[in-house]
């Protein structure tokens, strides 16, 4: 046990843990004889235990002084759990839809107590890798990110309550300095941890380290990243933090949660279905081309965005009166002006998220991290043609993004690369 | 006396505190006999003593929890005396010639007391109304801003040393949100503090109130002003906040620092010569136009611009393999990506700079604060006359700023609309 109080868990430790603490214990009736334990943590960097009792059920979520993935070799502080349990609860407060209740927090032992997402829940990303679709996915992601978004940023908050809320996810900075390596920096330089599918894409990824305009977008978006506290985003919103069902959609997974910009998370949203898109090609078999399913995840990118757009500018009109001191009544008094203030920012948001998308595909590439859509494609040769196809796409969408006028545009471009 | 501690001073209070204060006392030689004290504070907000003994001199600030020049019907927290010794201790730091020493802090009594910047020394905007040519005062100002920008931005620190910064500065809110108010919204609007020469200038003030385009690009400026931590800004720096001599440049009153966006600070700067230039025709008299001391303020806006722009590059190229964590070298390697990047940064901050002045002019000519450059010109004609130019000037600045490539544009835009 370290001096502090913390203890990695098992699962041994795990049932005095819960023994010991009658929040959890009586959650399961205080039945600890027919306890099914499991970790589950197929995650990058934490451990997850699903706890279940005849009684009751739940999961219990710790963080380790380093990122579980790569090893001790890699220190990351276990403080990230506050924030992930600051900001689980902050979005559940906002969208208790679509994200998991908190139960318990041990802020010592790093350890959070949340509502268990029970099967037929399944990670995103493993739904879109075996082609199936869900019908009310972009209806609920675009709840979750519009009220998360709207309601954290200054359209909603006072100055005073903003910066008090930015101060202190300033704290959470060591999350944001991993991001700032493996998303916005290591893919554009030589790194240990980089890797890609060779030798197939070597000539690839050397070219995105010696493309300068890509470096010139690319230290604009990190700017935003650091510098730009516009609303408490998830920090880490990809298809493998969604849990979801033909009705049911979960986002869970915050901890790289700090008050940024806004279209980190819907970019990361919106770039991963990309990928979902361009990895098809290598899901198709004998008597299944996969190509309906292409046409559904375009039209899930299409509907994200532009449901987004619409719950996003509703709450805005909703609030417009309200506490928020960006655009005061005021000043903003007429139809036509409120019209234009509306326009320029979502054009901006719109902007910010192509180009964060297109940086959070990239770096799935020829990063450190890779994603299941590509890495369960066995074939090598194959995988490369489908992530050199998403890699182009990336380069282009970052580069040319502020020419793109509509969520269309993007994806009859998507249709055009990929027919080429 | 109040419960916390707190009192506000006055002259007796201030000797007795001295003679309590060993620091201070020893200063002074520990002699109160001939102690001359005189309460100089011709500023918007605080109370500022100067003390003078035979042995010793030194200045006493002390912010009193309401605004001086409104009263106590304006309540402002009196811990910006916090936030202004941590900015000066922290430019001081950085920029020792052209800050004043701190000599003691009291956090209860919200009271500095720092270095006497003696006479000769004038406030810079008495010298602009006076005609006074500063030769050294360009080498200086941009020496200052120079370096107190660029060492607390991320081009200089780490993001971990940048975000606890970022969330300390988070506690000044309440000069932030002043700021927002009589810089970003009040004179859009109907307010009750606003003031403008009347009747003359009525109509302009209205057509300010009522210019759709002028408020969606004073909301674009007041988000960055609100969101995005650039680098700690001194956040009110117009030419009343700089002391000079012939050959000595010290800037004063940073209370309302904050890790704020870098235009601010040198846009006020600039904003407040272009308010001296179009006030100059108010004080020329028979036998002195004034028109030589017209082309000096314009040469010392190039210069300003242009010296900050070659220091503040100079300091990145020498540290751009240092800590800085905003362009790392291992990605931004070659001659070309250097260059890209910083004529990418610096043509933002131009543009910023150019929006912020305009933004600061604006306000006082139709908000709550004007200045000593219009306010000494007794004729109200004549006045009306050099403001309406000045604020005709600072709305086109902030509609068309990204038009404008290099400061001797604006300058020769100046003296185009001066001519008219
Ligand atoms: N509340 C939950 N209910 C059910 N499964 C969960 C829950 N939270 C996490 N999981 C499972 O654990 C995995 C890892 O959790 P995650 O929070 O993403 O950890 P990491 O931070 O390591 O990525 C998820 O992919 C999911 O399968
Ligand atoms: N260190 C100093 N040395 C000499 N005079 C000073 C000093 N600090 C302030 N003053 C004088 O006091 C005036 C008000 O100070 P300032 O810091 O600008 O207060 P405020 O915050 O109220 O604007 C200045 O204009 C200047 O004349
Ligand atoms: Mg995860
Ligand atoms: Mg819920
Ligand atoms: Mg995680
Ligand atoms: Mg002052
Ligand atoms: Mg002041």
């Amino acid at each position: 046990m370290a001096s502090d109080g913390f203890r990695p868990l098992d699962e041994k430790l795990l049932v005095e843990y819960l023994k010991a603490t009658p929040i959890l214990a009586e959650k399961l009736g205080n039945q600890f004889d027919k306890l099914e334990i499991k970790e589950v943590g197929d995650g990058n960097l934490n451990f997850v235990y699903i706890v279940i009792s005849p009684s009751g059920s739940f999961v219990i979520k710790q963080a380790l002084p380093y990122i579980r993935c790569i090893g001790e070799s890699w220190p990351m502080t276990k403080e990230r759990a506050y924030f992930e349990v600051t900001t689980l609860k902050e979005h559940g407060r906002l969208c208790p839809d679509h994200v998991p209740e908190v139960y318990h927090f041990d802020r010592v032992m790093c350890l959070i107590g949340m509502r268990y997402i029970e099967p037929p829940h399944i990670i995103l990303r493993k739904g879109l890798i075996a082609g199936i679709e869900y019908p009310l996915l972009t209806e609920h992601i675009s709840d979750y990110m519009a009220k998360t978004l709207f309601y954290t940023s200054l359209l909603y908050l006072t100055t005073t309550d903003h910066k008090r809320a930015v101060a202190e996810f300033c704290g959470n900075v060591e999350l944001c300095r991993l991001t700032e390596q493996v998303v916005f920096s290591d893919p554009y330089k030589v790194s240990e941890h980089n890797r890609w599918t060779s030798p197939y894409l070597d000539s690839d990824a050397e070219a995105v380290r010696e493309d300068n305009i890509l470096k010139l977008e690319i230290a604009e978006l990190k700017s935003k990243f650091c510098e730009r506290a516009q609303a408490l985003i998830h920090g880490d919103l990809h298809t493998g933090s969604v849990m979801v069902t033909g009705d049911s959609t979960q986002v869970i997974d915050p901890e790289f949660g700090f008050y940024g910009p806004m279209g980190f998370d819907i970019g990361a949203f919106v770039g991963n279905l990309i990928l979902a898109y361009f990895a098809q090609d290598g899901h198709a078999i004998n008597g299944n081309d996969r190509k309906p399913y292409k046409v559904w995840i375009l039209k899930t990118i299409t509907e994200t965005w532009n449901l987004f757009y619409k719950k996003f500018t509703a709450l805005w009109d909703e609030h417009k009166d309200g506490t928020g001191e960006a655009y005061l009544p005021a000043i903003y008094n007429n139809p036509d002006v409120q019209l234009l203030i509306k326009q320029k920012y979502m054009k901006e948001l719109f902007h910010d998220t192509l180009g964060f998308g297109a940086a959070k595909m990239i770096r799935r590439i020829v990063g450190v991290a890779h994603v299941e859509d590509f890495e369960s494609i066995k074939e090598a040769k194959k995988r490369a043609d489908c992530e050199r196809k998403a890699l182009n796409f990336a380069k282009n969408l970052l580069k040319e993004r502020r020419n793109y006028q509509s969520i269309n545009e993007v994806v009859s471009a998507m249709e055009q690369l990929d027919s080429q």
